[in-house]
């Protein structure tokens, strides 16, 4: 797992996540030769901050964002959010300005937030949660568990595929926005017909920790039931345990290939979560094993 | 009016419409011999759940929705909607899972949906309003004429069509993503100028049953100025009654056209009704004959 | 300054661009000959109502959108908004409808919006704010500053323009809609990897009056870090005076970059305005100078 530290002490906001990318291409170099299949590697100026990595001859791809919620800097001390962070009086946040590294806390007062930091931050400037780690026998506990497990579960993926596109997004925290020029880059070099979104969920009423990594059925958008039903069945035979999920709220980079111009079906997949958007969501190692070990199953039987 | 009961008894909520589209494949091959012009046939897994259907050169096409509203189960006993049906206690809903049939009533409390089945309904399945279909001299009342009278419509069309695209397109009453890949398939095969959206829209302090069928100038979107002026003036010359809509709410797949990466001018026509989204929507039987006349009209003069 | 006072009396209120459209293609074709470069000129039905200029080989484009927010009339005497406009009682609109001129107040009521004309206006006509164009040493005030400032702008940077595109875009105020095609056509003709929105943004708590143009570092949605700090880099060795602005709210066509299948960096930029959406929207002089040359100099330098 000393992968997972590294990747949780990344700070990537939405926007800004070169730095996660650079990481992802350093590791990819640095492990490749392990891997079964040697992957097509695309990255640069043309992709944004995303990277891509075809193996073999793929029929679906895996998609993991490498972006996170934070905050910026807005006038005065004033933050305004950068996707949907849970404001919690006195969470420290941390960043870097061109006058030096940044801590500070965060206050809520009347719906506006603000920092507390000793001088002005320049405008503009992003802010992560400070990142704490904690694992035990059970769980492990950090900011940014989503999605540094959807990545981390992707990167496992890596290690034995041998069909498929590997695909690490921008923005999805923040409404999205590489996912349409991802996509048609992918229809183009290598077409699929299947997704399926690697990011973290909840634990909700009827999601529990530790009853297995969760497929889900819908959240605000609804995948095609034929393809839902595919992946149900190939789950049901590999033993992995799985819980169904049923929401009318919450999206994922599923949306955009939803919209998109190509008729590909798509599929939420991970791990559910308690504390969502907090500097402490928690989620069961069990549930993270079955995560990557259903990604291995259903890349080599879709 | 026979084709029009059946396919108001056939079960097809967002994400599921394959038995309608298996309906439409059959009725097609049935039918089509006595058309006066042999489309070309586009469905399958490369289409997902749609179909279209090609006749000679087209400039126009045709869209009509063959998804409806409805319900899908979540934990416990909850529900929650799939588009945005009107939520009245005791409504009957039917539908099945892998234990067999279900009937049950819906029941609200504090916001949330419930039904009152004997035993736990499979988590994700679908549930439509129960039917019940009436019709008497002036008006046909039923479940989901919003959209099985767009589907009638366009059905009657191709009866006589020489020129266009008939398109029925998934996921209309859940936010879309047909049109996108649709769209594409239609600009790449034979591209099309305009796009007519054969669907059902509302009775309001505006628009009155039996004033004809309804060219909507807006909904939410606006389309543009000067295709409403040529399909109004067309209509104006046909004698075929009709009514201007203007509303501030409200969209279509035409939505999805006006945002869409090619310059087609686009305009919702369709007959108004009462009791939106619920099990006993009612449009005037003139009105809809006003629809499948003006859409003939249309598609010689646009 | 002439034409911007032209510019600022020509009604487009959103999907009735085409007089704006008209008045844009007559300028280039009588002002190209003193341009430095000649643009390829694009427009008609294929481009609906929007116009394009191509300058040399670019790798930039700047989008300034041609509609304007305003009202249509719907049943009775009510109006619907197009786009946003405040909402300010007695406020005088204008238009014309097939029986003639239009000059009536607005009138509000419980959140409906009404007209005191003396007649029926026919459904789905158009009206926009009075103008009343107002010039002294520092300030403009007039109705449709936004986006009137913005295509004065473009225009001044056409005069010496060498490589660029130049695109006058329409629908923006209502949802956009126009931009998917027109990066499609640019992405094909003569692609880019730079967008600017020359389009006119608020006066805020961090945003005054005389302080130069405004570079936002995000509204709504979020730009990618690497290039607004190229922007910002270049605008800081230019001596052009500006500022940056952080919201957390408003949109631009450059949603529609971001969301766009193209990996293409977007910033908006543009002077700032009070009164925003009103019939006397205000903007300081020494600020349209400001947006003017800024884009001068950043067409050079990206």
């Amino acid at each position: 797992m000393n992968s997972l530290i590294e990747l949780l002490h990344i700070e990537s906001v939405s926007g800004d996540e070169s730095s996660m990318t650079d990481f992802l291409i350093h590791y990819t170099h640095k492990r490749m030769s392990t891997w079964k299949v040697t992957p097509e590697i695309y990255f640069g100026d043309d992709f944004h901050d995303c990277l891509l990595l075809k193996f073999g001859k793929p029929s679906t791809a895996v998609f993991a964002h490498i972006d996170t919620i934070g905050f910026m800097a807005r006038y005065e001390n004033q933050l305004v959010p950068v996707g949907g962070p849970e404001i919690i009086e006195g969470t420290y946040l941390v960043g870097n300005d061109n006058l030096g590294p940044i801590r500070c806390k965060l206050h809520s007062y009347e719906d506006a937030i603000y920092h507390d930091f000793g001088r002005p931050i320049e405008r503009g400037t992003r802010l992560s949660f400070e990142q704490k780690v904690t694992i035990d026998k059970e769980f492990i506990q950090a900011a940014y568990l989503d999605n540094r497990l959807g990545i981390y579960s992707a990167l496992q993926l890596c290690e034995t595929l041998e069909n498929g596109w590997v695909v690490f997004s921008t923005y999805e925290e923040h409404g999205g926005g590489s996912m349409p020029f991802l996509l048609n880059f992918i229809q183009k070099k290598a077409p699929v017909k299947h997704a399926l979104i690697s990011d973290i969920t909840w634990v909700t009423d009827g999601i529990q920790h530790g009853d297995g990594v969760v497929i889900s059925i819908r959240d605000k958008y609804i995948p095609r039931k034929k393809f839902i039903e595919k992946i149900i069945s190939i789950a049901e035979k590999s033993g992995v345990p799985y819980q169904l999920e049923v929401e009318g709220a919450g999206a994922s980079d599923g949306r955009e290939i939803q919209f998109s111009p190509y008729a590909i079906d798509w599929c939420f997949i991970g791990a559910p979560e308690d504390n969502v958007h907090t500097p402490f969501e928690k989620v069961a190692i069990s549930d993270l094993d079955a995560m990557v070990k259903i990604y291995k199953v259903l890349l080599e039987h879709l």
